[in-house]
């Protein structure tokens, strides 16, 4: 990514990283709780690339929405997303005692307060987009109604358990595991640049073109997670190379080979590139699109 | 209670249990989710009292609101309700293989199916809300904040966070355990009459006051439970009877002796019925909050 490009990511992850917590807790003093409070701030400040928030800034400020406006959405969207990954992790679902380098929380606390820590972060981001008074009450309900059809079963959740159904389903066709990805990965990522338009008051018009280019992304997005979990580099992604093929997993790379998985990739990062062309002062936009096909974590 | 409101109570019910499953699928064709949706609608259709949307229907009745506009957020409520149960019964929490008679949801299914039902039933709730047209877009956004705050670390998951740490937490005072059982039983009963109020759009004078009797009859509910555990009958509560002295777990029963829980338990009851006074129409309510002081299961 160029230069100022890369400046502005950092502004964006740290204004995230500044404000999440301040958003979870409040003034609250939660002297008899504060174990789940320790356990969702060790999962929230555990890193990642911050995607969602930043999409969903990126897409405010281009549409003439001030960044501010959709802060709060963006922190809400990546509480949500952290939730995912904390239940994800459970012993009862993917079992991984690692996430992004570090223990994943319910080996860093237990399993019940991951449990509850994950349970938190699925419903706070609904308070914290009912309360924010920077946009208008009709905004705020069209967040929420897309923020949690996007989470549930027609999105992340329903996502997650087609995963787990696909360890034992036989015959995965790339129609499953593409509506795997699309509700698992995409679903998320789609809501963030969909809420990014209506924090910038955008219509439908604008909303539907925003989620044209996120579900491209979010499938090059997998696929590239795909190929990395065979080329790439075990220190830099923070998990064990191989762990896809270790666990018999159908993937977009055992599917249809790594060569056709990469050009897949690529065929979805240049929809989503064709789709940007409608979006004023794309710059920052496209030079991310490139660099997720790209990154080697 | 009153022939009459027998009659009114299981009309309520109904009403809930006819809806319940429309508002959570809609008109979705989840064919590859369907485990899922078979998980949540197992649990949804387990019974219970339907205390909590009975609550927010009668409260918004009595105050002159249509009970139509308060279907959704009942229903939603007990979403909410019934996650809590899902989870809640999990290896990692309470292990409890029996709900009402019947296997808990990660016996029925599976663990993981259980986790993921339970965090749909987490999030639904906010599209349901947030979508329904029969109350004001701010009303919606005041709805969802507070059934979003009373069902955090603020309300019932902090409070099992609470009744989990009381396992091995020593000393355990009435404060405590009145604390405890004010987010776990109490912050979802407080926010359904609060929810009620909110659908006969009055005012926070009205609001508070539902709160104060809400919390009282919390209070009241869960010393009754305590002590049905103890001199209860196993048929009728659908569950064995002296779990809690087998799992040697600080009660009202144990903390003040039976007689004196008995004493809390009316006194509780009494200052609800106090608070009532205030509301019109309040007989239906009257009878049902001494039901809840003298009820076998």
């Amino acid at each position: 990514m160029k230069d100022a490009h890369i400046k502005q990511l950092k502004e964006y992850v740290n204004l995230v990283e500044d404000n999440l917590y301040r958003y979870l807790v409040g003034n609250y003093n939660a002297s008899l709780e504060e174990d789940v409070i320790s356990a969702m701030k060790y999962s929230l400040s555990a890193g990642g690339k911050r995607l969602r928030p930043v999409l969903v800034m990126e897409f405010c400020r281009i549409l003439g929405g001030n960044v501010e406006k959709s802060l709060a959405s963006a922190c809400a969207i990546e509480m949500l997303h952290t939730s995912s990954l904390i239940h994800d992790d459970l012993p009862c679902m993917d079992d991984d005692d690692f996430r992004r380098g570090k223990p994943s929380c319910h080996k860093q606390f237990n399993e019940w307060l991951a449990v509850l820590a994950g349970d938190n972060l699925m419903v706070k981001p609904f308070e914290i987009i009912a309360n924010d008074e920077s946009i208008s009450t009709m905004t705020r309900v069209k967040i929420i109604s897309l923020l949690s059809k996007s989470t549930g079963f027609q999105g992340m959740i329903g996502g997650q358990v087609l995963d787990i159904q696909n360890e034992t389903r036989e015959n995965i066709t790339e129609d499953i595991l593409t509506k795997t990805c699309l509700e698992k990965t995409g679903a998320l990522i789609s809501c963030a640049c969909q809420i990014g338009c209506l924090c910038a008051e955008m219509n439908q018009d604008k909303v539907a073109l925003a989620r044209q280019y996120a579900e491209n992304i979010g499938l090059a997005f997998q696929i590239v997670d795909d190929i990395l979990d065979v080329v790439g580099n075990q220190e830099l992604l923070g998990k064990p190379i191989g762990s896809d093929q270790l666990q018999n997993k159908c993937t977009f790379v055992t599917l249809l080979g790594l060569e056709d998985a990469k050009l897949k990739a690529e065929h979805y990062t240049n929809k989503a590139l064709s789709v940007l062309k409608s979006f004023p002062d794309n710059d920052f936009l496209i030079d991310l699109t490139n660099s997720l096909l790209v990154r080697n974590y």
